[in-house]
């Protein structure tokens, strides 16, 4: 299914199935991102829709309403389903509990390649926030002919920053596939580097973001999967040769709690990538992966960072000398009086006060309110 | 009514009569204090009762019950009365609207004059925090005796660093009163000085703090107010001689709003001063106004100013590398990450966050809440 000309292309891929794995709590997002409203169903942007309604309609052109699989726990089921409403309910994989990336993606994967042995699939957060529709469009579409070429493909950001915050990628020699002329062979794969690598990777332009995004063949992602990690491979075969019968229930309860956790970065990407089979797209869009508050303010202010940003329609917050975000999700009156970088999060039964050069913490202190008998909170 | 021995004596002074003016809503402490819940309805010290109540305990051991009366708006006299049951309706004085301090402690001393030529009048402010109780009694007590001279007497407190935020009094010349051993003449009333003039006036020892304490004749301080500021003083005058009367309410509605708008410093101690008819007994008590947060975590810390201090019985507080003052009115989960010297105020509809050097802001965000329409929060 080669096109003839990329660029300016609107129809959607018909070979082409996109797997949104949609599992994170997002702790560091906490309070507003918690077990029962995880960040995916958040609108972060102010949009008016949540993250995963944004990847949904980001997808939509590429793919058509019947081609969007999420791979979600039980208990988001309802609101996936209500979040999405034109979604098939067989397109709903539901994990019985969380089991990292390689579990949620490699099932979507082994389903979908019993129904269609040769669909090729592309793995999207439900979580980040992406501009540049077009952008996203082309480097999709490209990545789509790279995998239909036999590789795992992934999509990497240019970097704006030199963020010690993601992985990186290294581009290497530059692939000759017709509908793919921004495609190369990865390289290696970079575990989230210290500030001064960081900084080389920044002025060196052949390292680009890792975003977590895979492309590629149904039936090569299992394959590098059965190489690397046969045990997982054998349990998601199980379970997806049951998938579509009565028995679905019976062999997911038994086998799925058995899965390895493990990311799909280290069970897929990195190996592949020493074989040579990893290619990457370089994604010409902004991307955010909106992991803390920082980034949440970074995104919400859009640059306007001497102001007080607000995330939410409370008109009763009230900044005095003071810039920062505030996150509000009652109606209270909301004063915030000589601060700078603050980072003020009011729900109705939990509030955080903190900074954006704290945002990290957050997560610990999620860890601190468990321990504390406190998980109504989180 | 002279007392052979003063120094641990415990009887109620029969000629005393303590006047309690409950009117500031303190705007600086918002918005735990606000108009229907003025700071002086709050117990900010964990004693489990109110600082009006505070106030009224702390006098009973010199006035019984029968001899206190408390000045407030109409609006409080319901809380006033449950906050002290044992008051005798007739020693409430409401307020039409406050008038400030020169009109309502100006009105008890001319309707306690009319019921007893000879009595001394002492006030005392509802919402200050005092402790070292037997101290606090040996300078009323020695106040009470200059008073029966003919002076106007304040009680000033020892300063306990160079405060820029009160004003000061200079003592002069020893007064030769028998029951009133640590008695002086007032040399001169200081407004709020600078830094380095609270320097030398710390450094000097012969400067006190004002702390609005003046006990006096009635007789005495209705002369200074006629002789100060006539017009008050016909308008008091004749409220009192209707006050007791069915003709009250109608005279009250007339005259007070009439009334001038004055400190009594300004209408009667400094005057006094001039004529050196102002004495002043040091008060060796701790006495805080808790006129803002910064105050107010100085008192609840106790000096354990590298916590985090909580105000309220919220056990859901989490101070994460993080230290300044929690005051929670909610059940809800506040998690604080990152800040030094932050105030966190959470009430039911209405939030503050700012720190300790911003404490003196906080009444100009209420003034910013007013012209918002946001009155129902202030």
């Amino acid at each position: 299914m080669a096109a003839a000309s990329l660029v300016g292309m609107t129809d959607t891929i018909p070979d082409f199935f996109a797997v949104i794995p949609a599992g994170g709590i997002g702790s560091r997002l906490w309070p507003l991102s918690r077990a029962e409203a995880p960040k995916f169903l958040h609108d972060l942007t102010g949009s008016g829709v949540s993250l995963l309604r944004e990847t949904w309609d980001r997808l939509l052109p590429l793919t058509g309403p019947e081609r969007i699989s999420v791979v979600t726990g039980v208990a988001h089921g309802p609101a996936v389903e209500k979040t999405l409403p034109d979604i098939p309910a067989v397109n709903v994989f539901h994990e019985l509990d969380p089991r990292e990336s390689a579990a949620a993606i490699g099932l979507a994967a082994a389903v979908l390649h019993r129904r269609d042995p040769h669909v090729v699939i592309g793995s999207f957060a439900a979580d980040h926030v992406i501009r540049r529709q077009r952008a996203f469009e082309f480097a999709v579409r490209q990545a789509v002919a790279v995998a239909r070429e036999g590789f795992i493909c992934t999509i990497g950001i240019t970097p704006s920053e030199p963020s010690v915050g993601f992985g990186y990628i290294k581009t290497g020699e530059e692939l000759d596939i017709t509908d793919a002329p921004m495609a190369s062979r990865v390289e290696r794969f970079v575990e989230k580097p210290d500030l001064d690598t960081a900084r080389q990777y920044y002025a060196d332009r052949s390292f680009l973001w890792n975003a977590g995004m895979f492309i590629a063949r149904a039936d090569v992602l299992l394959g590098e999967l059965e190489a690397n990690e046969p045990g997982l491979h054998a349990g998601l075969v199980e379970i997806a040769a049951a998938w579509d019968t009565d028995a679905r229930d019976e062999v997911l309860g038994r086998v799925w709690p058995s899965l390895k956790k493990i990311a799909i970065d280290y069970a897929v990407a990195e190996p592949a990538a020493e074989k040579g089979r990893l290619a990457v797209v370089p994604g010409q869009f902004d991307w955010d992966d909106v992991g803390d508050f920082a980034s949440l303010w970074n995104l919400v202010s859009n640059g306007r960072r001497h102001e007080m940003s607000i995330l939410g329609d409370n008109r009763g917050v009230l900044a005095d000398e003071s810039h920062g975000l505030v996150v509000s999700q009652t109606d209270r009156v909301i004063a915030v009086v000589g601060l700078d970088d603050v980072i003020v999060v009011d729900t109705a039964d939990a509030l955080l006060v903190t900074t954006s050069a704290h945002a990290q913490r957050v997560k610990s202190v999620v860890g601190a309110l468990h321990e504390r008998g406190r998980d109504s909170v989180l």
